[in-house]
């Protein structure tokens, strides 16, 4: 039985990731974790016949990749969760027509990734599922199209904007131990709403929801950032992070320096790319998460990171409307 | 712990509604259940500035309406799920703006109740939650602008539409026993794609997906139609009941006439209210079950009944693009 400690979920059961995949684009492959990603799909369009439809393919493939890393079978999966940006999440729908296993819809914009991590791990807790799965995707072409303006239209992207990445990660979590890293406790995100009302500020829009969550965590299971290797936030990107170290100066009187970093800034080399202030969108924490962060939990470079994703609950028209930007942060501790 | 019989999850910890409230229109007032409802908004603006607003506003009226009958108070709530057809689920996000408690955002369209119903008793079984609630809404005029078309361009709808319905359910569930109704059983759907292509046909979209989910439940539980009182299906509407029926006689061998009910033709008079084939939208079985399902459980009127959420899992643009609808049924097992 899981134990609540205030805001906190602290899991008993051990619920580990059995295996776990990420799968980028060209230009992800361009960047720094370019070499680890499970498959690079140089062709923006995956072979598909629209944008929606290659965010589709993308899941599909990280899904697949994901199950055979853990060792499994598709039909073997006894509840996944998935989440897009795509209006009604369609990436996700679709690209589980082919795969015949229980799938419970999630949104919370980028921070879809650490629910799904989250939710995974609390059904693998109940018992009521031995093998629960969570999948995150984003593509910058269909993002772009959505969210702002079709890339035909050559509109220039504000300076304050983050790129979406086209990539996706997946993980198949279960019980047993092994070298396989552990989520040892999780916490849900309140609607934090700071009044960002600019849809290129992401990054400020989402930090104050990083800090209520990080604050939260850290008060209810009495820690301090230097007990971690490292607190990894979704895609901050560099002005939300420099906002939330300037927050969690003033609020939890700490330095985050060194002991942070924020997915954003670690899937692109943001200058060289010309990345805007970093990368964003679902599939951003996903595949940094799934490329890098599982995989050094696993080899023991990393012993006990705590993942907080990140995302802003607008749509493309509610910023029109005059409405603030939301935003939410779930977090995952995750132990090797 | 919850024990897994193939797809269906067997819940030991008795997690039970603890209080449950829905909202509606004047449309909803005029149908059967008007006088179930525990609000009902004459004016479909109630007050705000979009119709998306109004929606927000269903929601954080349901919402506070819920925790209320439960006897609790929103800090109380240690989960939410909640979901809702706008794009990103905005409804949901900024419904929650004023109420600080941790959210996991949910999306399955109109299977999004039954789903938010079945994840937060799986949330009280792990342990992990004391108090987790479920809520989701849909509003007409929002849907038919997002949709289709915007009601000031008057456009007819087909005869196979069906209306999507102003209306929101929230409940709240707990441990404890006396008259709360339990969640004993749950089951995710699978993600089922017949190759209906039209946008107006739900119905028949969602038919099979109820189907699959249906059969599945009766072969993991070892049980027949005739052993509940009701079989509830979200919002199938006239043509999506008859292909049920007529898919339960060829795959099931088995006659659903008489215990089989569907929300969409229960919120309605759908001749006398020219509501198109039946009502639809995540409100509908939100409100259906809410209002009329979950009182009956209470004061003994029924004691068993299996509800089935249904989902069309489309975006606006995806049958567009020449895709097929993809649909999903999640179902939880009520008790009185």
């Amino acid at each position: 039985m899981a134990k609540r400690v205030g805001s906190v979920i602290e899991l008993q059961a051990r619920p580990v990731i059995l295996g776990q995949a990420a799968v980028g684009g060209k230009f992800e492959k361009e960047g720094p974790l370019g070499g680890s990603l499970t498959e690079v799909f140089e062709d923006d369009m995956l072979g598909e016949k629209s944008w929606e439809m290659a965010e589709t393919h993308l899941q599909g493939a990280v899904i697949q990749h994901a199950i055979k890393a853990a060792g499994r079978r598709p039909e073997e999966i006894d509840l996944h969760f998935g989440g897009d940006l795509l209006n009604q999440c369609t990436a996700t729908a679709f690209a589980l027509r082919g795969l015949q296993f229980p799938y419970s819809g999630i949104y919370s914009a980028c921070a879809s990734f650490a629910q799904g991590l989250a939710l995974a791990a609390l059904a693998v807790e109940s018992g009521g599922t031995e093998l629960a799965s969570a999948c995150a995707s984003s593509h910058f072409c269909a993002a772009e199209k959505q969210f702002r303006f079709p890339l035909n239209a050559g509109v220039q992207p504000p300076p304050t904007a983050q790129r979406t990445a086209t990539a996706a990660g997946a993980a198949v979590l279960g019980k047993g131990g092994g070298e396989n890293p552990a989520i040892t406790k999780i916490i849900f995100g309140r609607v934090v709403d700071y009044g960002v009302e600019n849809a290129n500020e992401m990054g400020a829009a989402m930090a104050p929801a990083a800090l209520d969550t990080l604050k939260r965590f850290l008060e209810d299971t009495q820690t301090r950032p230097g007990d971690f290797d490292l607190i990894l936030t979704g895609d901050l990107g560099e002005i939300g992070t420099r906002l939330l170290h300037e927050l969690a100066r003033k609020e939890l009187g700490c330095d985050l320096q060194g002991i942070h970093r924020d997915g954003g800034l670690l899937l692109y080399n943001i200058r060289e790319q010309d990345a805007g202030v970093g990368g964003s969108g679902i599939g951003c924490s996903a595949a940094v998460v799934c490329a890098d962060i599982l995989p050094k939990l696993r080899q023991g470079q990393l012993k006990r990171v705590l993942f907080i994703g990140t995302g802003a609950l607008l749509s493309a028209i509610s910023p029109l409307q005059g409405e603030t930007i939301p935003a939410i942060a779930h977090g995952v501790l995750l132990e090797g």
